[in-house]
């Protein structure tokens, strides 16, 4: 089975590591065994100008998404939205009334399927392949997020590279290493079976350290500096 | 302590990894450093006919609790089922009708309690031996888990050696290895403190590989071949 | 960023495992890279006569901390209640009331408040340290867990010396080693980033075992006995 996924995360932090807006938006291909990704692409936001509602990430991952998938043409897209598993290009009024989500959620999703049913319907109709909120359940979803980490390393070292530093968090319980000409990262729970990814990446002249968020049990911050 | 406890495992998987039934109900004999079984005993079900309610899972474990427990003599027996720890002996249906459960959950276990509640209540009168509802808390239960699937492993190399090839979805986070002569497993969690289990098997001419299930986060997948 | 947190932990078993009362509260501080404990205190409690209400732990904690914080003059103090990282010097009623808990938390915060509000004012007017109920999302408030366990393990040893020997749990997902001259102890939980700790302690002519508790999932049981 050939997957394509999308997640976003990583954020940019304050000194009191609150965040101040999310980073990078990952798209990636995922094939059997289901451990790393074999394509990935990014799109960075701007944290500085964050819409924090969740609604900006789940459109920029479903357009990143579709534009991955129709590269590489997989066999289903996944997005990282627990609804059941239901196929995006079917979620109208009714179907949306008929999720078991609070109606908070409803609302969220009748207004966020205005621009993604018909995206999905049209790519349905083109290629066949559905798109599908099937959430935390899914592996490639997770590699996506630990994409959208790797991604956020790299954003962090550009940054450093400009302004002095960066202090960035980074999707949960997953660690990177910055290694010469790459960025490496894992996730670090082993009832994952070993999931992973990396990036190329230009490493030089950059200093790092990884540690656990104080205020976020199970988050790790990584501080990236120019070294002089 | 001496435990006694069962579970069922194991799930034959199509080609999209939709499960079609569950393979084993495994009992263990569990003794302290709790880590493994010392005694451990299979019964097979037929994946291809079975009933998923999950009313057959638990008659299932208690009777092969009860087998093996007539055996070994422990001190008490646990079965997987999380209504609070309560002696099977006792269900009768003021006593279920007070448990903190789902309607839905009464049903079935007034249900199931026309079954059990006799065979517990006369092992308990020949032996002494309580057999209680302990469900998740319980470590013997997670090690009949970990036992429910080293048997699937087994079973998968039966099946692959008659068809050619088998797919099984193992229990949650756990890993098999398929050496000369046996399959040993493990839990994927260190937070459970190092349970793992093996059992003797011949497992010549046959390959395999592990990997993440991808729609189901946290579960593996084994697959298992004729080396023709 | 320089945090004093307290917790209370580990608990002295009967011959079935059961909790008799608990063991020892500890307060730490933590500064980065947010992993150990820089300094720690300890205060035992008497497990043979414990209010397992759970309102004395939170006293206690609140009472070394400050102490600790006193002493060490931190940015702020967590305490493990989760009540949404709200300042203790504020707890009045109507605040109390507005919480998102339940009404039985309720009832035991304002019965709590009335000799931790003043407490935590006190302090605060003292030195502009505020006291938060973080919870569990504080890695500090994991940390002195962690440190409640090390402590555990120092107690069980002292009370084998003059007993013979002794059987604790451990707080959740937790390892220790007894080592000459030391005892050292670690997070279980890959996920936290490598949270760890140690005191220096007499270990001479003790032996030990850690091992789950067969009755509660992800808890370890530590038995320490005298090489006679
Ligand atoms: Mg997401
Ligand atoms: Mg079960
Ligand atoms: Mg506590």
């Amino acid at each position: 089975m050939r997957i394509v996924a999308a997640d976003t995360g990583g954020a940019l932090l304050d000194e009191e590591y609150n965040p101040i807006g999310l980073i990078a938006t990952a798209a990636v291909l995922v094939e059997k065994p289901y451990r790393t990704a074999t394509v990935s692409r990014v799109r960075y936001a701007d944290p500085f100008n964050y819409d924090m509602s969740g609604r900006q990430a789940i459109r920029d991952e479903a357009v990143l998404a579709v534009e991955l998938a129709r590269e590489v043409k997989p066999d289903v897209v996944h997005l990282d939205s627990t609804i059941g598993g239901i196929e995006i290009r079917k979620l109208d009024e009714p179907t949306i009334e008929a999720l078991s989500i609070t109606d908070r959620g409803k609302e969220v999703w009748k207004d966020l399927a205005k621009d993604l049913q018909p995206l999905a319907r049209k790519f349905w109709e083109e290629t066949g392949i559905e798109i599908i909120a099937i959430g935390k359940s899914s592996v490639p979803v997770r590699i996506a997020e630990i994409y959208s980490g790797l991604y956020t390393a790299k954003w962090a070292i550009e940054y450093a590279r400009k302004n002095g530093e960066a202090v960035v968090g980074l999707p949960r319980y997953m660690e990177v290493k910055i290694l010469p000409g790459e960025i490496a990262g894992a996730s670090l729970d082993p009832r994952e079976g070993g999931l992973f990814g990396k990036i190329p990446a230009d490493t030089e002249g950059i200093e790092w350290e990884l540690y656990p968020n104080p205020l976020v049990r199970r988050f790790m911050v990584l501080e990236v500096w120019r070294k002089d």
